[in-house]
């Protein structure tokens, strides 16, 4: 794939299919070739990412547009029309001055990027909507995605939405509020007789036999991932086109992490920012944190491991994108570390008492990981930091089942209230 | 109550407390008095609002506001800087282009205004987000409500952003899930061995016992209420300034529907937009349904009734606001009617399945009230219509349970996929 850089469209997709997207490019040997269905190296298997030719982009541009990552289309690989066809139009959620959470660490300034405001409540909109689009403009017909509920979730209701169809592949022992949320979009849900890994590798085999399947985090992955730059945009835009100096982000594949700091590298170059030091900063769970454990041992490669955790939408053993979190973490200055799971839902009610905000369990990782970082001095308590909640607590309830529930029950009556309230009233 | 019309902050208050507001006035024998934490009539005993003296407001000025309900400041009962106070911030979520939807029911054009994307994924959060200031300017030191649900979770996320105290009052029965996502936010939840009637008997009680409380939906109900103003600014500004022809609007207290009409007037009148004829309808289920029952009658007043139905959170059965409802939609020319709970269900469905909106059993109530709507031929359906969906259909998942679920389970190979689709391909 040492094809020179094309600015044409694919074969059979119309001009201006990837917006200023012109051509793909291997993260791993640098090689580079034309847009189209691919997602590994033909030189040396490395994984695929877009690559562009941005034109001049002004903030003013940018803010006159949709309230939805489509006010970012000039940065994805989506035609300029994008905001024209059926998505789910996600993204632009809050950036929450977290300041009773910032008290509560000890930290001088914390946003939380709270991303439970999506459509179906979690990042996966982001994604799955330039995914959708990929697919669109290549004409692939089905889509579709191995999942352990949000991306499910995400795909399902795209799908509903562009009026295509999709088909999700689920274990048949997921929580059955995550099936309910997906199959209520009328998804062909396939439940498989497996682990999610043992879902993962049927779906590769699906996508290598089955014509005209986007299968959003395997053949058009590359797109997908572009999606999570939008994280890093409307971060910078909401704080008034500026970078923080600290992000601390959940970490699953390592996408998400690594297009962020290619967002915040972008916004740099086009000038929409000013240049600054910034650190990147990894939050796993102990029973899943492969790459925690690789940054610890200072090594470059990442050993899989066999997830145990109850933050599910992180259980990712074998993460695809490993290598590049360890570079980016080191890269920046940042750490990438992890908490186990009685500290996950400590910090998911930690995050729910003080702004308000029920996460699911990757903002407790997200939330319990900062306060570590603090504790190891390795977060600059004076610098300004955001942390990222990816997913909303509704779809994790199991998780705070045993810790919260009511003061008391009494019966309907004025004198029985009074008997409570005397002992608990400030 | 017969006082003359105040332009003084309550005492105690700070000035501009209350914003533009000026006065309450009883809707039902039209005597005004002064702000203050009223709500009923002493005259009459009749309801209380809050009424202004807006002064020029102009769309620019509004379009360059927070992108949350504090855009409409000037028009609610909040002081001018309320922005810089912690809430959840709710509001202007999104308004979905329905083309999918439109089309299913023979609608020429469909807008759902989708309130599931607050903070705490109900309309819940605008309301409970101006009682909040208003129970903060007026020095209430307790943030209360009586709830079965959607209330409760708005009420607690708020007060934990707010920093306040909160106690909810739910009935013992009440589904776990709604429980937890309100118990997290460390609430003082108290559980009360009874209906929902028995825990709101109980809450007046308390909050005329108690000082410095501040039961959202009763002693602060007049500025409450006033939250709901803004789902109709934010439908007429993302039309483009435009008042749509038909809004579908779910009815438990009434509340919503009454307020929706009285914030499309305000705008004529401040001529943000222009005058023009419009018909607003109301959605009940019919497992509680007083108020399409004296609808089609003709009555003026509402006899109560023993809801059963599972739309729990418009299970109201002697809604306070029930002969207003009756007044604005005879006086607009709509109509209110109902739908049993199989239709609630599948139109919950529908929804899903065209739009990608998963909406809670209030939303079922009111797509299938649209359908019905459309087949007796009292919605037009050449005209411009807009449908509300208060609600998240993560909260009441117990609905579509037995109706949606994987469309089959297999081993995690190829071989047994391609038997699957073999018989389901397009």
């Amino acid at each position: 794939m040492t094809t020179a850089i094309s600015t044409e469209a694919p074969t059979g997709c119309r001009p201006g299919a990837f917006g200023n997207a012109t051509h793909l490019i291997c993260r791993a040997c640098g090689a580079t070739g034309p847009l189209g269905p691919f997602y590994a190296c033909v030189e040396c298997f490395g994984p695929l990412e877009v690559g562009y030719e941005f034109p001049a982009v002004t903030r003013a541009e940018i803010e006159a547009g949709p309230k939805s990552i489509w006010r970012y289309a000039p940065l994805l690989p989506v035609p300029a029309d994008i905001a024209t066809f059926r998505s789910t139009d996600p993204g632009f959620t809050r950036l929450v001055d977290a300041r009773n959470l910032a008290d509560d660490l000890g930290l001088r300034q914390l946003w939380v990027k709270d991303d439970s405001g999506n459509p179906t409540h979690s990042f996966k909109d982001r994604v799955v909507a330039v995914a959708l689009s990929a697919a669109r403009e290549l004409g692939l017909k089905v889509l579709a995605c191995p999942s352990t509920g949000n991306l499910a979730n995400a795909v399902a209701a795209a799908a509903a939405r562009a009026g295509i169809r999709s088909v999700v592949l689920v274990p048949e022992n997921l929580e059955r509020q995550k099936i309910l949320a997906s199959a209520v979009y009328d998804t062909t849900l396939i439940a498989i007789e497996g682990t999610y890994d043992d879902v993962n590798k049927l779906a590769s085999e699906i996508a290598g036999e089955e014509e005209g399947w986007a299968f959003v985090n395997v053949n058009v992955r590359p797109y997908y991932a572009e999606g999570s730059k939008t994280l890093a945009y409307e971060i910078a835009e909401q704080l008034g086109w500026r970078i923080p100096d600290q992000i601390v982000i959940p970490v699953a594949s390592g996408s998400q992490l690594t297009k962020i700091d290619k967002g915040l590298q972008e916004l740099i170059k086009l000038g929409l920012v000013e240049e600054k030091p910034y650190k990147i900063f990894g939050a796993q769970a102990t029973g899943c944190s492969p790459i925690a454990q690789a940054y610890r041992a200072g090594h470059d490669v990442v050993r899989p491991v066999k997830p145990d955790t109850i933050a599910k939408s992180l259980a990712i053993g074998n993460p695809a994108d490993g290598p590049y979190v360890l570079d980016t973490v080191r890269r920046t200055g940042g750490v990438i570390t992890d908490v186990d799971d009685e500290t996950v839902v400590a910090n998911i009610q930690r995050l729910a008492r003080t702004e308000g905000i029920f996460a699911e369990t990757a903002g407790g990782v997200t939330v319990g990981v900062t306060a570590k970082l603090i504790a190891d001095s390795a977060l600059d308590p004076d610098a300004e930091t955001v942390v990222i909640n990816s997913g909303d607590g509704l779809k994790t309830l199991d998780a705070v089942a045993d810790k919260v529930g009511p003061k008391t029950t009494i019966p309907p009556r004025y004198e029985a209230f009074e008997d409570f309230w005397k002992d608990v009233r400030p």
